[in-house]
């Protein structure tokens, strides 16, 4: 997975039956400093992200396996809101 | 997903007899801003799409679960016409 | 699906059984003004395809949908030959 | 499959509910000579791995392989610790 | 499928127990002119090949195709042992 921002919302109204009701949103991959990489993902939300929230994106066959998304034709998928990233020190001693 | 612009048709005759009556459409990805990416795909058009509208391009075994490419050998396919996108301002507060 | 050109043959005495009978052909991604791209791949012909023949090739688990892939561990796969291809005007008067 | 190191946990609440419970770890691929690669992927833990250990990481619907993972939305799992590379010298004699 | 050399194995005791008595080797993709090119994978070997030999790799859920490696976690796996490549020269009389 990746961890992406979101950016805004895709309107379609001629789309795959299968995409009625889903909500296609524009994501960013960005580094683990925070800054935002090239390019952009148009992925379903699955859990109900707010706007400029950090999330976790799926890829591939598994973002149908998202709640609500079997057989769906999707290939991006937000799949949790995080909270934080804690970083393991060098002598390891975080758990 | 992704987000590309239609450029023309591939013209097969000899092919995958799954292939046949499917509309296979160049399309190229397209930055937010609407300038082009390099590269460019083959895609199944399942929607209708028109010549130059911006289009959702869905990759992968997912395009397999688009209308009508149920077991056929496509790995790119069209799901849907781009009306806008709404992007979010800083403040968060377009929803 | 991608558009390439067909480079040569592979030759393999020592592999899976699923691949016996199998023609591995060398094939090299092509842009859309002809020109090759870097790189290559290996994928079975399925369609009969001349040597130098543009043609087009699937990726990824669809390539298993081709005529006679069924659950061979093959990735890449030749689906047809390209007769030709149409670019559309800036007017979108093709069709 | 890639080889990483591990360099965090990700923290998140608002989830699929297929991942509840699911130990989600920041990880690093790494290069033969174990200098950093650039990105990071997020891949969830089937087999316990320490921090700053050298992992097997597998992509794709495979991940979905892994124990434990079944059905789950995850393209990204660790599937083992490595203790050593034999790397093979010119004369081929180390089996 | 790509072109590989194999450079040396992965010695791993904590793993996937769908990965016991698997071989998995480190393998170099190599340019068409047998040069190495940056980057490497680690494949499961099914096919018995020897060290520095040259092979065919598939990735992805293909993969899991190869003999001996259903409902495996792996996503690359090497199926054949390259005896010779054949170009096709520009007038295509090879065959």
């Amino acid at each position: 997975m990746i961890i992406a921002r979101i950016l805004g919302t895709v309107v379609s109204t001629q789309k795959d039956p299968r995409l009625q009701g889903k909500k296609l949103l524009i994501v960013k991959p960005i580094n683990l400093d925070g800054t935002d990489q090239s390019g952009y993902l148009v992925a379903v939300d699955t859990v109900g992200a707010g706007f400029h929230e950090k999330v976790i994106v799926v890829g591939g066959s598994s973002a149908r396996m998202a709640e609500g998304n079997k057989d769906c034709p999707v290939d991006s998928a937000i799949i949790g809101v995080i909270d934080r990233i804690d970083f393991i020190p060098a002598d390891g001693k975080t758990e």
